[in-house]
Order: C-alpha cells, then sequence, then structure tokens
C-alpha cells in the first residue's frame, strides 16, 4: 500500500519543505551533568527540573502475572498534568478539512513533523491569560468558539509514562479559520494519504484523528465507487454495516474479566532504588542494554524564534513493532486486540495491538518467551500486509523512537490459537470506546488512525 | 412516596420474617485487642488479617483543590480484589424476573437484606473448583451457562474504601433455574417497590439494578397507561424520547474539563502515619470525633450454619445524606450531577448525586463551607420530596451505615446557580455512562435505581 503513494501533493511537499528549512534544530547529546535547570535529587536521585515543573524520572516497582517477567523495576517518567491534544476541523462544501501544525521536536529523527492545531501543557494553557499565546487554544479552552465534538483523556506509552494523559479534542468551527505560519488546513483525505507515509503524523495528531470517526459519523463520505475489495472489508469494518463475530456485551464481559483476572501491584519508587539499571557519564540504562535508556540532549532551535535548552529524553533501543493481525468475517475485517497491562496505565489494562514490542528485547530468549503472534508477524509475506510505515513516538520525551506499524491479513480459513486475552472485533468496535478513557493505548488508536488511509 | 406502599405483598413479607427467623446475627462490640485472626502490624500500624487476605485497614495523605479543605489523612479500607455482584434475570410471558438472596451482614442495622443472586470476593469464585460453592457462582464465570448482558468493574465508597471496585454483572437465562433456599424469584416491578422501603435492598443489589435499563432496554414495559405527571417526567428521562438540556458530546467535554482542572494527590501511608486520628480501646476515631471510626465486632451467626468471627468495621458518624436535585425541562426531569473528587477513586473524579455528605461533620462550621445545595436539601418542603428512603451502606464492612436518599424537585423557573462541577442530565444520560466504569460513584447509581420505584 505504502509504496503505490510517492509524495504528498506538490503544493504541501514544498510548504513542509519550506517549513523544514524554517526550523532548523541541533541536537546534540550531553553528559547527564550538563543539563541546565535540571538535576537529581540528592535524597530519591530523581531526575527533576529545578521548578518542580515539566516532568521528572522516578522509579516504579512492578509485580504481575501478565506475561514472563513477574517482577521489575524500571525508571518512568512522571507528568501529572493532563495537557490538551487538539485539532479544529471545518467543513468546506461537504469536504472535512482538519488544521495541522508543522512542529519540530528535538526526539523526532527528522525534526519536524505534523501535529495536532493545539499541542499544550496544562500549565499552558492555564497561562493564558497572561498572553504569551499557545495558538488556536482559544478554541479549546472557551468552548462556545466552536463545538467540541469530542474530549476525552486517553492514556500515553504505559511502559514508559506513570499514569500520563492528554485530553484528546476535536472541534468544529463554523467561521472561517485563518491558517497562520507553520499551520495548514488539509482535507482529511489528504491527512489519511500522509499516514502513509513514514515519519510524518506524530503521535499525537494520530491518537486524536482516531476519535475523528466518532466527532463526524460522515467521516468517510460517500465513496463507494472507491472500495475495492480489502479496502471494502475495512470500510464495512469502520461503518458497521457488517455483522461483528463477537457482540459488544460480550466484548465487554471478556474485557472485565481479564482485567478483573491479572493481579499487577504498581508500586512509584525512588529513582535511586530501581534494580539493574545503571547511571553512567551520558545514560541511565539497564545492565543487559534492553528496553530503553535516559539521555540528555542540547537542543538549539534556529528559524522564526531562536532558543536553546537542555533536556532528558528517553531512548528505546531498537525500533518497535505494532501490529493488528487481522481477518475477514463474513466479508467484515477483524482485529485481534490484545488486554494489555502496562505499568503506567491508572487502570493497569487496556486494549494494544495484537502484537506491541521491542522484538530486539527478545532476541536472545527462547521463541516460546516471545509475545503472543510476534514471529507470526515478522514471518509475513508482502502479500500479507495490508498497511506498513515506520512511525515516531512523541518527539517532545522520546528520542528516535520510531514503531513499525503493521497490518497483518490472516487468511480466511487460518484458525489463530487465541491466548485469552485476546479478542477478534471490527474497527467500529475499536472506535466506539474510544469515546472513553482507559480503553485503547496510543499505539492502538495509532493503527487505528492508519487503516482509514486504506481507503483513499 | 414511600409512604403509599406499607409493605411488600403479603407472600414476600412472610418469606423475609421466616429468612430473618433462619438467620439470627448476634453482634457485640469488642475491644480492637479481641479481634482474632487480626491484628496491627508492628512496622506500619496497619489493620491486617494474618492470612494477608480478606481486607486492611491502612492510612492515606490527600492533597485536593476540590472543597475547602486542602490536606488531610485517614484510615482507608485497602481490598484490592474484583469481587463479583451479579443478578440472575429471567423472562417469563414478557415479565423480568431477578433471583435475589435474603442475605444477612453483621454491619446491618437489621441484619438481613436483599443482596444479588452472587455476591461473591475473588477468592470465592476463583477456588470454584473446590466445590465450596456460591451458589449459582457458574452463571457468572462461565457465561456459556446464561447470557452476560452486563458486566463492568463499578467503584465502591471513595472515602472509605482505597481503589475497591467490584464486577457489576447482569445475566439471563432462558433455562428454569430454581430459587434455592434464601432465595426469590421477584418480579422487577416488585423489586422496584421494594426500593420504597427503608433498609431492605442492599447497597450491592441497588448498584447492579441500576445496570438494569442497559441489559434490558425494554425494562419498563409498555406500561404507558400507569404514569401520573411526574412519573411521565421520569420515565421520558429514562427513555431519552424527550430533549436533553445538555448534548451529551457536550457532558463529556465537561467531565473531562472538571476532571483535568483538579489537581489532587492520593498517597498511601501507614495507618500509624495517619494524623488527628486516635486509638483507644475500642475504636480508631477522628479527634474530633467526625467522619467515622474504625472499630471491631464479634459476630455469632445461628441457624442453618453455626458460626462465629470477629472483624472490623467502619461506622460512620452519624446518618448521611445522598440526594438529587431535579428539575423538568421541556417535560424531562432532569438531575443536578455533581464531578466529585473521593481518594479512593482509581480515576479520582466520578459523577455523584448533587449533595452527598454526612450533615453531622459540618454542624460546627460556616454555611458558607457546607458542600453545595446541603442546605437547599435538608429544607426542602414535603411537596418537593419525589423519593425518600432510608438505605444501607454495605453491611460486610461499615457498622449502621444508613445513607437518607432523596430526590428534591426544584420549581421549573427556579434558578438555581450552579458551580462549575455540577451540571444537569437526564436519567438515560446518567444511565449511558454506567456501561463503562469511572463514571458514576455508588451513591448515584443506588439513587438512579431507587428512582425506578416512582414508576411503579
Amino acid at each position: 500500500m505504502a509504496d503505490t503513494l510517492a509524495e504528498p501533493h506538490l503544493g504541501l511537499a514544498s510548504w513542509l519543505a519550506e517549513r523544514r528549512r524554517s526550523h532548523v534544530f541541533e541536537v546534540a547529546r550531553i553528559p547527564l551533568s550538563d543539563l541546565v535547570g535540571w538535576g537529581f535529587d540528592a535524597l530519591t536521585g530523581n531526575l527533576v527540573h529545578d521548578s518542580g515543573k515539566f516532568f521528572a524520572v522516578e522509579g516504579v516497582h512492578v509485580r504481575s502475572d501478565y506475561g514472563p517477567v513477574p517482577e521489575w523495576w524500571q525508571p518512568i517518567i512522571r507528568q501529572p498534568e493532563f495537557g490538551i491534544l487538539g485539532i479544529l476541523v471545518k467543513r468546506v462544501h461537504g469536504a472535512v478539512y482538519c488544521l495541522l501544525q508543522a512542529k519540530p521536536e528535538p526526539g523526532n529523527v527528522n525534526v519536524l513533523q505534523l501535529s495536532p492545531t493545539v499541542q499544550a501543557t496544562r500549565s499552558n494553557y492555564t497561562r493564558v491569560h497572561r498572553g504569551d499565546g499557545t495558538r488556536y487554544l482559544d478554541y479549546f479552552v472557551r468552548p462556545q468558539r466552536g463545538r467540541v465534538l469530542i474530549d476525552v483523556l486517553q492514556s500515553e506509552q504505559g511502559v514508559w509514562f506513570y499514569r500520563k494523559r492528554n485530553r484528546n479534542m476535536i472541534v468544529e468551527v463554523g467561521e472561517d479559520v485563518e491558517a497562520q505560519e507553520d499551520f495548514l488546513w488539509l482535507p482529511l483525505e489528504e491527512v489519511w494519504r500522509l499516514l502513509k507515509l513514514d515519519n510524518l503524523v506524530n503521535m499525537d495528531a494520530r491518537s486524536v484523528l482516531s476519535c475523528l470517526p466518532l466527532a463526524l459519523p460522515d467521516w468517510l463520505g460517500d465513496g463507494e465507487g472507491a472500495c475495492d475489495g480489502f479496502a471494502r472489508t475495512v470500510r464495512d469494518s469502520f461503518i458497521g454495516d457488517g455483522p461483528s463475530c463477537v457482540p459488544t456485551e460480550r466484548l465487554l464481559n471478556w474485557f472485565t474479566e481479564v482485567k478483573a483476572g491479572y493481579h499487577t501491584s504498581v508500586r512509584p519508587i525512588p529513582l535511586a532504588e530501581v534494580k539493574g539499571w545503571h547511571r553512567t557519564e551520558y545514560e541511565i540504562s539497564h545492565e543487559e542494554g534492553k528496553f530503553f535508556s535516559v539521555l540528555a540532549v542540547d537542543v538549539r532551535a534556529s528559524g522564526r524564534e531562536v532558543s536553546h535548552w537542555t533536556q532528558p529524553l528517553i531512548a528505546p533501543r531498537g525500533e518497535g513493532v505494532a501490529a493488528f493481525v487481522a481477518k475477514r468475517v463474513g466479508g467484515v475485517l477483524h482485529v485481534l486486540a490484545q488486554a494489555r497491562v502496562e505499568p503506567g496505565f491508572v487502570d493497569v489494562v487496556e486494549l494494544a495491538p495484537t502484537v506491541l514490542c521491542n522484538p530486539a528485547n527478545y532476541r536472545d530468549m527462547p521463541r516460546t518467551d516471545w509475545p503472543p503472534f510476534l514471529d507470526y508477524v515478522l514471518a509475513a509475506g508482502p502479500e500479507r500486509i495490508r498497511y506498513s510505515a515506520l512511525l515516531s513516538e512523541e518527539g517532545g520525551r522520546f528520542h528516535c523512537a520510531q514503531t513499525r506499524y503493521l497490518l497483518v491479513e490472516a487468511g480466511d480459513d487460518e484458525e489463530l490459537d487465541l491466548p485469552p486475552n485476546f479478542q477478534w472485533m471490527t474497527l467500529r468496535q475499536l472506535t466506539s470506546l474510544l469515546r472513553h478513557s482507559h480503553y485503547l493505548n496510543v499505539q492502538a488508536r495509532s493503527l487505528l488512525a492508519c487503516l482509514n488511509s486504506v481507503l483513499v
């Protein structure tokens, strides 16, 4: 799929190129001790900002009967504030447009990606009266300026963040809203198309876009003709006209059952008490070189505003894989979701793609200890891969964190053996859960957004 | 309303009287040190069972910008397991029947009340293979024996429990299921009627019953004729045919906004570090004699099985008040919900009745520090009170914890000044949120169940 589309349309390509020229970031790794305004707390060893704001790197001790490892310690980012990730949408002659922003972030492999209209921490949006204005924020904090279609707290990576959540918002405006510098009104179809490209639409934008079908039930338009065989099964799965192989009441029963079945205890601890991790001059890393490290960068941004700062980032080891295994049932695409424990989830278990891991962490382990379906997904031939793109996780906190997002189709008559925490569901069933917190993790939301690209 | 119904129908009354005779409980307060199998941990001061099971009384330190008290310490019950509260339902010639149990609990003022078909802790239901059988449990853990219509984790009192939740389940059976000793199939209409009586339908049953409209969308039957003026507005509010004054998307926006707006930190601490509370021979209590105390009881149960045990209970000071203020908008009843912080909620904020407190805690405080609408509700004349009953909180953990549940109707043209964390909603809007966790607290669910009684 991805290779059928070479480049975004020329206007967009040249606009992006122009934006890239105007946001030059120099990002250099520095020793942890060269962080300015950041330091390790003498008592806890936590890595904190002098102001007590932004975020902190602390520790967590986990016991869980999910997965092969019953107990572990790890560093984790604590950022208790709720930020806003919001996209403005408008309709022009029936077509839907989204206002996206070309936004540079220090952790992105390519610096600049497309982000939501607003990406603001709570400190940003509560001091709005001081006038140091996040642009377009008014539409999200003073809803009378538009119509709030979606506003829901959603989790972010529960393996790296302790209970971090952001408000995912979609606001529809009737009035004309001008696209300021760095901003662009893009037709929704174009946005879906851009999701086929590597490292272009950022994680926050994908997360918000996944909610769009709830905000605009007619988001697919009436493009009947455009749908070929496979796209048709995706479309029917989103729209929900076809049958689902598992009724929603049974889905919720399964999810509650699985959630109630796991015993997981997550205890915040000082970073100094995290076992199996070591601090060197340049990073905090695991003794086996696995999982991720905490490192420090120096950022010099030139362009419209010149600025300079240092900050810690989380750098995962190697590329992640996030894959839905899918199959057609009665002509309707069903994806295989897993109920997954991540220590940073507020409610401990959320739905994730069939496979979600960093394969490098398992290379030295016997295959029996690999996560279910990892070898199945890695071995899938190109004829089975219906979507594939390399996408970035949040570039404000993660250093070059790239994940291979995949949709792998199983044969109609292939019988897959499902562990109890796996369940088939339609895209409509998944989407309907997005209206509420604590259901879909950030990678499941990303993939859900990406699957729209199959339709354009 | 309550006084129009003197007694449940005679068959039920005599059955209940018979059950009461067969379950005689002698409950006596004992010194804390006379607890058998329970003790205070030497290091933490926590009150724990020797087996490490059941529950523990620990401590919590809270800081919050909700309410007039910015910081406090308190004992709290920790019971991390998910139990099952389940009701079996069946249809006979179109009418719905529920299987309820006459169940004695040591904390109940009248010992025996009507409980769900199954009220089982996780230890109960995972050792089911050992055959020490909670009756009817099979229908809830092996769903193929019936159809699971509802299965959702719901919170319990967040002021007394740290993150306690239970699975609220409704399972419909097609086959004939015999009512064993202590069990009775009751027509749904009769159950609603019983909710007008004091201390008869227990908290767990009320919580599960609140979900019934989701399980059986035709739960009201077609009893068109039965509805007079006020009942009609309640019915229309449940069914949702009439307009709602706040669209659901705005409701969810408001809830997310309020939730994101509070800063609350809840830190579990050892019971020994709880400030302002003291342990005497007979209880752990607050230095001002407010809130609640932790006490110990000796229970001798005679009847079918003779048994004897001791346990701690939480004893609130005085009677609670849980009241929805309601008004008619366009002929449809709207109730005023508040987004409320309770330290034991997993997600910190849930929707509660307009007023939820123990008035005794405020007697010595200026009215300006009273919770909003408390004086409004206490001053309401009888013509405004559309529902009133004195109902018990969980008798397995709470000692004589009674709450006055009220529905107080405001005049159509009365303008109430709403704090930002209050919102009008229809009964259908409230009910629809019950399908998911983290929305309605246990008293809101209780009241929602009780409001069905206005219709019979």
